[in-house]
């Protein structure tokens, strides 16, 4: 059975791109893999991020992003989801990994040049990054690892590192596959300036408020040919449009490219057609993160049994390397 | 009261420059100091020297390393004493001073550079060696490191590495001061080029055969004035003469100088005379070391021990590292 690693992001504040693009899909493999499915909410790797890190803030966006994907349907009885700091074997196998990773490899970093081309003074933490990255992945031995395209060079390296760790103290680690999460992960912000990314601003939160999502699609940009309402537009070329494509039912998706390409229908008729499908969508998940609000042990425990049956697995691994390693057992 | 952290390094078969210029040492602070002196067999920066390093005897080394400096006299009981792979404490918080370390200042580093630069693959490992030394130090919030003068550059480091984790988070950790070992260290090599090291196979070995250093002692050069047996010499000149300092009681080194000076003795009597001094000095280590090698559970259980107790010191300052650095706490 092969063996699923994901890891999340603490960032704090979901949005709908985090949503379509990863934690839907995470949910589906966990009912797929279960207990073969791991996902860490990587906050070791969290303070190597020097624009988006605040150390007063990362627990708090670390138990958010835990409540989020329990909210969204991720079952921590099912899959396995914890925490990347309190699993200290990531860390320990990470500097196994510098052993023989070339600093080079990690200089050409695509990921790497573009931060570090930023700062005036580069962390050594940034460099490290896929070290650590690759410790997270194979210290389970996992072999399928769900990515956006901007991970897979990291994961080429990843395989890179198994096979040089293999070569230089016997067959250890699996040579993971990265598999591209679709394309619903390039989800246009609502300001219409490209991808949603929370440092645009330009986000719709999975547990913001309706109206808060509203005033922003309400003033959200719509095809520019309509510049009247009687001016026919083109759905494909609208953010609304898009939008449609992921919240709507057909019935209605099908409604909106007649009546927006025959100018049968106004934006704003449009974008309330939109504020259903998202209600419908949303509610539940909304409704689920209030119980957990209500009941935050109900996360930390889920993250505590996780830790723990994460280290079942990789205790093992860690001590099978270590002694590949050469280290004294005792 | 101050806090001594000694690294050893696991090469194996211990000399005397090893001896003098350390492991004397590290017995002494011992006394001083008690469980207040931590003495770490550093087996986890082993592997990031790719040319001393090799799997498949790092653990004998390391072994080795511990009993003979329990032969020399250090003393389990009253000192913490373990083995740097037992406490994944250390590489966790060395994780989290990558986040503070400047790439550059990591590259600046002489050690790195004389090492990086005879190498065509150059392995994260070795740039990051002084980060994961300054988590050694600080794991244990020492403040006093003895070190030789090589290491001076990366306490100055560590140092840093302290200040800058106490500016971003808080205070933590008190800045270490180097305390440069000796100048014994600087023990001539037995082919009288340059300073005794392994990699020069020019050592006198504290667990070494009497025979086997009289060998080597027999065929060492002398003081090249001394051409025939009526040449005067001059033991300062003379690396026998310089092991007399280290070996010999003060008659016998008056003896020397005066014989030596005035041609009164050969320098093979000369030669002698050492080998008593050798004999009086490593016999009772000798001795000590067939004992634990005999039962070297001995050794074991002392290491486990230590690896306890330094955990007892690691556990919190790493929980108390960790919530400075923001992670979720369960
Ligand atoms: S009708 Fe809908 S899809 Fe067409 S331009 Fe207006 S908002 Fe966009
Ligand atoms: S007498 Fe001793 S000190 Fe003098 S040259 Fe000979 S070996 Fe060296």
């Amino acid at each position: 059975m092969p063996r699923v690693f994901s890891g999340i992001q603490p960032t704090g504040d979901p949005h709908i791109g985090n949503y379509f693009g990863a934690m839907k899909n995470y949910v589906r493999l966990g009912e797929e893999y279960g207990k073969n499915s791991i996902y860490c909410v990587v906050d070791l790797h969290a303070p190597t991020n020097p624009g988006a890190y605040d150390p007063a803030r990362l627990a708090a966006r670390t138990f958010e992003m835990a409540l989020a994907n329990m909210a969204v349907g991720l079952d921590p009885q099912k899959v396995i989801f914890f925490a990347q700091s309190h699993v200290p074997e990531h860390t320990e196998l990470a500097w196994l990994f510098t052993v023989i990773t070339p600093v080079g490899e990690l200089e050409r970093m695509t990921q790497y040049k573009d931060k570090a081309g930023q700062l005036e003074s580069v962390p050594a933490g940034l460099l490290m990054y896929p070290v650590l990255q690759a410790a997270d992945i194979l210290l389970y031995k996992a072999d399928t690892v769900p990515v956006g395209e901007d991970q897979v060079q990291h994961i080429e390296l990843t395989r890179e590192i198994a096979r040089k760790f293999n070569h230089a103290f016997g067959e250890t680690f699996p040579e993971p596959r990265a598999v591209l999460a679709k394309d619903a992960l390039r989800i246009p912000g609502v300001d219409g300036q490209g991808k949603m990314s929370k440092s645009k601003g330009n986000t719709l939160g999975i547990l913001e408020g309706f109206d808060s999502i509203w005033q922003k699609l309400r003033v959200a940009p719509t095809d520019p040919a309509r510049v009247r309402r009687t001016d026919p537009g083109d759905p494909d070329k609208c953010l609304i449009g898009d939008y449609h494509k992921l919240f709507s039912d057909l019935p209605t998706i099908e409604t909106v490219y007649v009546g927006c390409r025959t100018a049968g229908i106004g934006c704003v008729d449009c974008k309330k057609m939109l504020m259903e499908g998202i209600r419908r969508e949303l509610t539940p998940v909304q409704e689920r993160a209030a119980e957990l609000q209500a009941d935050p042990d109900r996360v930390r425990d889920a993250l505590a049994t996780g830790a723990r049956e994460a280290r079942e697995i990789a205790v093992p691994v860690m001590e099978e390397a270590r002694e590949r390693v050469g280290f004294l057992k005792l």
